[in-house]
């Protein structure tokens, strides 16, 4: 009854297995193997355009990688002041970038908002050879806070982006999330609202470990390859990762796994929101539900076994739930029948 | 039939077993799981020593980032002119470390030399101000050229790296091999030997994606732990990296596979040796046999299905040939035949 | 009569004699000279203390190599959000560093509360790997809004980043002017309130290109050294460099310029003030005055000739005035009484 | 009666004059004053070309900053084994490239050998991912050994680089010497010869410190402006290197600077070499002498008052003996004398 993470899953069966299947007879390493030449397609494909697609382990690898593409070492990374680049990277992006600076702006609810963006840009000295240079806006689908950008704040902060000369980023760590939210294409929620480049996760959402970095702009394709390789993010193994990669966007699993793990979060914020005492601090858009409780109610839930994470934003009895695509409908239940139980024995005694 | 490398190999069966089995429920993420710790015991008791075991993906982080904890921006590592940090990670010691510089020394059969390295210190410039300072000495177990270093040579190089200031690194991409060779204990061969920081292969040998950076001095340790977050190298699913080692060393699966790999190289190496015209490079101590051929049984080889890679060095006609956890004793046989029936077609019509 | 800043000045005079002075003979390069000695001496001397004392020629390259000392590339830098380091060196302290991430607090007239950084500080994740780790805290004296930290002040700050096991930088690109208006000793000022490294500017108050940087802490000198040397900030003449120096706290000239300039400003600042519809904006302490006049009034200063900077924070009509070591007071009078004049002016017409 | 180093002289009273006239009144900061507007056009008028040129105060400012903007940090700056960005720069171009990789060569007499480049570049692995690129050869000029490249061999050394994708890069920490020698135009000997970035030392020669970094490749410049103020290389007070340059090249200093030290040199080696048991290591064609003296010799020599380097490669008795724009005929004939009495009196104990 593990709700402090999607992290926390294990591999979905069919990802599973197809690591299994790669495993047949003897295959040419570092991605020149016919998992990979399939994963990339199947990227091409999913995105209906042409593109260039690196496969990696991890997201902070992902996210810092492309960044490093778009920025040179005296650039300056827009992003939400909370933003996964910004605060748990341990300064990955700065490292792989040579030292670029990321600039952490506020916005409600985990997202970076159009018109403080040209604000800062305002600020930002272009040209200015003491001023890092703006040269890259990242933001995060779904947000930190759980919160899915529509196609028009996306096309709204590309404009903004592109207008000063900088490149949009998209961390889609949890992308499958928000695409189930959106309800578009990969395409609609991506290129053709102004993404430059994507970090593509699949750990969150079934993988072993398995993200994509697309670079809808090919020109930084042949600097994306050395990178790679030169900050050891280059696997020998290849094929075990483009076959998770492969197997996660067949027959819509990767949705179909996001889709569950999103309705689970619904279920969960809909249940708590009803009781009394109990408030949500964001809508609930994908697999996160970010919510305060009593602190009695809070002991009692871990007292019961359940595992969350308190959050150090928003006021005390903050905690952050997420479900994940294998989370059980009878845990989600359970959970909301257990804090109902201490929250209602909470406000008798008070 | 494919002799080019052992990272063309996949998993053996024990460790896909044993990553199928870790997808058992929920774990915490980022090492904070039992398998993890399981790991780490494991390595302690391999090694009968306490020491700092980390888990990554890659060998090219596991040196990089050993490297980088040992020496400072403005730091030299001597290697062998030939060792896969100098010559094929793209500048990964260099990136990871910031900036750091490889100092290549010639050396017979892949070796360094002691006399080689002493004479090298002397003119290192030592406090000068104006030259990069001897932080590391990288030796590669087994080497570039598939000898093994004895401990004796190993104890021989510790001490005048020692004498100059200088931890003492193992590039162990092929440490098992190495070992089954030698005969005696993982510590004999490292730390009691004089070497302070290893990184223990295991993925050419069997593991999907798996190392380990053993520091035998821990006062590092704390900086390792951030420098792999940083880098991107810290996984979420953790579990998964660290049940593949486990597997790895349990019940001398690793010696098992390397020890057959060991075999398979022995006999490639003395059925070619038999052949006249065929010469022999080096030595054959581990899995790697550097072989020149005439050129027509290279191609004869070739058309007959073999796969190889031709060597930059050495005469033309130079070859290596790689054996696996994996090769079929009866692919071995018939590379050698088939060898030997183009090269005594090849001398009748000379 | 050019008000724009302290670094269009040029160079006072008996710093210029000195360096015809040094320009006897020939002498050992790299800071191997005679005048280098003495001013390590002096500057010894004159903190009363055993310290390192190594010179540059700039004020970025004086706080980003002693940031990059005083850090990891996995630290984290505490800093003014208008601090110098954060936004007028082009992400130098990041570049130096390897990486390093600065930390921008908000804090009243240019100044870091302690209470700021210590609830930053809670908030850090000290040991959390997804983390940046608190390294460092830096404040600049004067700060960038023209006044001074007390020596209470700066104790405070030391209490909260010592413990938190940060060291305390203190960038004194205008030290003398900040020294002036406190009384009292450079020691009572640095070490002794709590300082651990202090970049003591003296390009802005008379050198031609001349700062040092002073480590109380000796434990990183060695390292300093590399680095200088390593980022071409070691120059071989290193005699001109220290001569600047020394002559530049010889017979308490330094005091004197800085003396001069602080008069200066507040008489600027008093002269200013008294005129209705002008408004300061920080108590003038130093030589810098943030000061608010009607736009007309700019204007019409800017056509008599006077020369100045806009400036980016504060109301409309917020400009920074900068006096320096030469400043004459009749310029500063002339201001004054243009400034008064075209402010009538405009309240009539309005 | 220091031989030592060009880097031991002084400033030439010319220079020292134009420090002098630009100290009078403001200047605008960084670059923004006109004495760096007459230098930039001077290194035009001079190049007889359009260039970008940028002011520096250190030759291993000015070289690692211009390789930093030649090569990518995954790229290959292939160099003689004993050049200065090689050997005694700690590092310098590693840490402003972000950790670019150094080849360095064997050549006779300090020389690159274009064909021992080329043969270098057959190695080389362009493309392959796994290797560092070639991004930049860089010669010396005058070399390391005192030698100086013929155009022709310019010209020979920028076809090999350019086909191979590099730029090419020159020190000319002693170009005016070199120039001299030649006897063409800075033209002729450089980008006509194919050379697309210069380090054009002034320091060594006669300013106090002050050197150039000329773009002959425009493409370039708006980046290294960013990355010289993000190293800490942009000086406040600009105008009084730009002064320095510009009286530099004014009137032809610069060249009789060099001539006077070149003569010198040669004086010194002619001399030298008719003495018995003395042999030139190198051929004398700037202000270099590299010979060989018995060691009683040299030994009679120091006690005389005479200051030399003891040289690390030749054999046992090498010594570099360098001439400055300031060395006095008659310390160079007393040197010959001196070391003609040792040597006989040497000849005869023996």
């Amino acid at each position: 009854m593990n709700f402090c993470s999607d992290n926390t899953t294990g591999v979905a069966p069919a990802i599973l297995a197809a690591l299994a299947a790669a495993n047949e007879g003897r295959a040419m390493p570092y991605g020149e193997d016919a998992a990979t030449r399939r994963f990339e397609a199947k990227m091409r494909e999913l995105f209906e355009t042409d593109l260039a697609a690196f496969a990696v382990m991890t997201g902070s690898a992902a996210n810092a990688l492309a960044l490093a593409c778009l920025a040179p070492p005296y650039g300056a990374i827009y992003c939400h002041a909370g933003a996964h680049i910004n605060e748990d990277e341990c300064g990955g992006p700065e490292f792989q970038s040579g030292g670029a600076k990321l600039v952490g702006l506020t916005g409600e609810h985990g997202k970076l908002d159009p018109r403080t963006l040209s604000e800062a840009f305002k600020h930002a000295g272009k040209g200015d050879v003491h001023r890092v240079q703006p040269a890259v806006v990242s933001i995060t689908q779904a947000s930190e806070a759980g919160t899915v950008y529509a196609r028009q704040e996306i096309a709204a902060i590309a404009a903004v982006a592109h207008e000063a000369g900088c490149a949009l980023h998209m961390d889609g760590a949890r992308f499958a999330n928000a695409l189930v939210h959106l309800g578009c294409s990969p395409a609609e929620a991506t290129w053709k609202a102004g993404v430059d480049a994507l970090s593509f996760g699949a750990t969150k959402n079934g993988a072993l470990a398995a993200e994509a970095v697309i670079l809808f702009d090919r020109t930084r394709a042949a600097e994306f390859a050395f990178r790679r390789k030169r900050s050891g993010h280059l696997l020998s193994k290849m094929r075990f990762v483009s076959a998770q990669l492969e197997a996660y966007v067949t027959d819509g699993l990767w949705l179909a796994l996001a889709r569950h793990a999103n309705r689970c979060a619904a279920e969960l914020a809909d249940g708590l929101a009803a009781i009394p005492g109990v408030e949500l601090r964001h809508k609930v858009e994908a697999n996160e539900v970010f919510v305060t409780l009593p602190e009695p109610a809070l002991v009692g839930l871990e007292s019961a076994g359940f595992r969350f994470y308190r959050w150090h934003q928003g006021p005390a009895g903050t905690v952050r739930l997420v479900a994940g695509f294998d989370t059980r409908p009878e845990h989600v239940r359970e959970f909301v029948d257990t804090a109902r139980r201490f929250c209602r024995e909470a406000s008798r005694t008070t």
